[in-house]
């Protein structure tokens, strides 16, 4: 077995680095990246993944699938395919996301994550200004960077992305005569605050959009992942194919492992989208294409889903209940409706990337908060996911989160000579009404503006 | 069935052209994908592509392999994976390269394409330049055009890149203080010239790499795909990891459907690689991966490799004696000791981006030698593939090719009064001297300086 890289030396980077992009300046690590070599390690429970659990999908319908397409298909699927994708998958997914959906909008790409880099590299010039929910993605950050994205972070409530603040940023983004490129959201069980964009604010952004002649790019890989409350309309079906460019992936509704996602999208941006996506990868992968393809038509699909809906449904509870029982009264956190993740905020002397060092020494993982900002924000919360671990492992992971938490809240009364239960009143003096419902978001306020920008990480 | 997307209106483009980025007026298709949608008619011989014959994998050894993977890593294959790849893959890949790889410096990544993509991405900024030879990789041209690179073709002749040539062009960059960022190559059984770098060059380019702290992108699909001669070492192998980045892809031994690729460098390259790499896809296919590893494991690939070195040599034997009995004395072409392409040119009152419509009239296709340059040269060229049809088809397609080209120089000796006979004589008067062995390579001579800049196609 081969270890792990050592990192380069500060001498073997001195000889390229006249050679490098300006861009790699700005290039980082998506922190959860980072985090998945280290909790690696099978004492670690990790709630820091995104990771979808399928161990749960049966490996003899994978076989099955794979038996059908080999006998079927083998030329083909180990053969070049279109680079907007095959006929037969693109209409798959056009099924999959509603009736309204024509396949010649859609393209398939790979991975989700290949829908945000391709948007960027149609859509920003180095210092561009994009708007994005606060927190936002942990993984849109070093692809935002890397396009040197002037990123502009939107607050939130339990009701999703704050309309109100998003519309005055433009009219102020408007009168320094800086036009945003697009919108990057993810209206539904956001990642990584658990919390779904309301209709009204659904349709106001659509407003918006148009007036503002913005692009939308709605991100949505947790849609169908709703456990209880009733569906909205999509950003998509708002908007009618103008403004919105839709991105949804097979990842979390089957499996990551295939690399397929996909873009449907007004169709002058959805040819630079392919243009881009020719240059980088030249197709999406024909094997991948054809398994989801003969996987959807066997007719497992609505099945599967709601196995894993049940399945994470369980784990959420799970973790709610957790939360309540481990973290100390001033914490709070979001109660998702779907998805993956609760975004959990604690009180505010204490900074969650230094509490992840400790959590690692107890063998528990979290995101910290701060890989969901550019400019540094969300020290005191952390992003825990559900959906990658069972129900015994996430309440003995956040029962550890807990006792780290506690811990450090009586060393910091101890030091300061306050008691720790006075810890939870940040906020105050800050003019900001603070809410008490520990199940009602309460997320960072936005920096002051000129710590804004994307700081370079 | 879904057709074909129509393109967008001008008046479509005009709405969203305020948004896109300066990189997309300087994006275009490469002129291999965009034949392959028009050649997908089953009557079209199509000699443009670089497919391989997948229909020569049997059937049934995928459905075994798949089977394994479903049966012994089916949760894993679903799932995400490190961004650099599997161990695992990491291994195969290493021995599959030779003994001296350390799988710690290979990154496993999506298609050899994408190592273009991310080279590209860690060391270009719009302007810089990057070496090439004339001819290029058509499927290199988006690339190296999506990043705004100012592309300096060096010739080649039998023996691949003219390092001479090379050599001037440096000292004359390095005198007007631009410092190439990479040369890119393909140095064995080169696409679309078919010619392969010598020994004694390949050493030279080396130390020019050396001297001007210059990084050299080995781009190697083909190597193991040699039907004759003595294998050469590898500009890696030669290099010893200070100065050449090593792509390979899976897709001409294998199966370009798994899209699966990977890059061998030096550790602080790599580091920068596998950064974009994270921010563009997250991670190569889990599921490929696992495919590719279990195969190889399997011991099916030496038989494989065998069988596919013996069908193309079959293949590129038909072509080149098509060729001699259907092309006019007065073309030329090289002729190649494997890979997948020959370059053929035509006598230079030829067009061959003009031919190229009379050709799909009559059901066959090439790809014009234009779309191996960022400025216009190769006019008078085309890139031939022998490995995507049976030699049967190889023949009819090379005869169909001759009669279009004896037709036109029929057209042009009545138009000119001159004979077709005397079409030949191109390059007389240029001061250069004019090869007349049809087997031995007459490219393009490099345009004048003013016209070498990436002229935005």
């Amino acid at each position: 077995m081969q270890g792990r890289a050592p990192a380069a030396g500060a001498r073997d980077i001195e000889r390229y680095a006249g050679l490098f992009a300006s861009r790699t300046r700005v290039m980082t690590s998506s922190v959860m990246r980072d985090l998945m070599a280290i909790t690696e390690r099978p004492e670690v429970i990790s709630l820091a993944g995104g990771l979808p659990d399928t161990s749960t999908f049966p490996a003899e319908t994978m076989a099955a699938v794979m038996a059908r397409v080999a006998a079927g298909s083998s030329s083909r699927a180990l053969q070049y395919g279109p680079t907007e994708g095959m006929a037969s998958t693109r209409e798959a997914i056009a099924g999959l996301v509603g009736a309204d959906v024509d396949p010649a909008d859609v393209i398939v790409t790979t991975g989700g994550q290949q829908v945000i880099d391709l948007v960027c590299k149609t859509l920003l010039d180095p210092g561009d200004v994009v708007i994005a929910e606060g927190p936002t993605y942990p993984g849109a950050v070093p692809t935002l960077s890397s396009y040197q994205a002037d990123v502009v972070q939107i607050g939130m409530d339990a009701d999703g992305m704050l309309v109100d603040e998003l519309e005055e940023t433009l009219e102020r983004l408007a009168r320094e005569g800086r036009r945003p490129k697009f919108v990057y959201t993810v209206p539904t069980f956001q990642n990584p605050a658990g919390v779904t964009l309301s209709l009204p604010r659904r349709v106001r952004l659509i407003e918006l959009a148009r007036r503002h002649e913005l692009v939308v790019l709605e991100d949505d890989p947790y849609g169908a992942l709703r456990f209880e409350g009733e569906p909205l309309p999509t950003l998509l079906e708002l908007d009618g194919g103008q403004f919105v460019i839709h991105a949804g992936t097979f990842s979390k509704i089957l499996s990551p492992g295939v690399r397929l996602g996909w873009a449907i999208a007004p169709r002058p941006l959805l040819e630079k989208l392919n243009l881009g996506a020719q240059a980088a990868t030249l197709c999406p992968s024909s094997l991948a294409q054809l398994f989801v393809t003969a996987y959807l038509d066997g007719g497992h699909h609505p099945r599967y889903l709601d196995e894993l809906r049940g399945l994470y449904r369980g784990r959420r509870d799970a973790m709610l209940e957790a939360l309540a029982a481990e973290l100390p009264a001033e914490a709070s956190w979001t109660r998702p409706q779907g998805g993956l993740f609760v975004w959990a905020t604690l009180p505010e002397q204490l900074d969650t990337t230094d509490l992840l060092a400790l959590a690692l020494r107890n063998d528990v993982a979290f995101v910290p908060g701060r890989a969901a900002y550019l400019d540094g924000r969300g020290a005191s919360s952390m992003r825990l996911n559900f959906s990658g671990q069972a129900e015994a492992e996430i309440r003995e992971g956040v029962r550890r989160i807990g006792a780290i938490v506690r811990e450090q809240l009586d060393l910091y009364g101890a030091i300061t000579g306050r008691p720790a239960a006075s810890a939870g009143q940040r906020g105050a003096g800050e003019g900001e009404p603070r809410t008490d419902l520990a199940d009602v978001l309460a997320l960072p306020r936005r920096a002051a503006r000129g710590e804004r920008r994307n700081a370079g990480r």
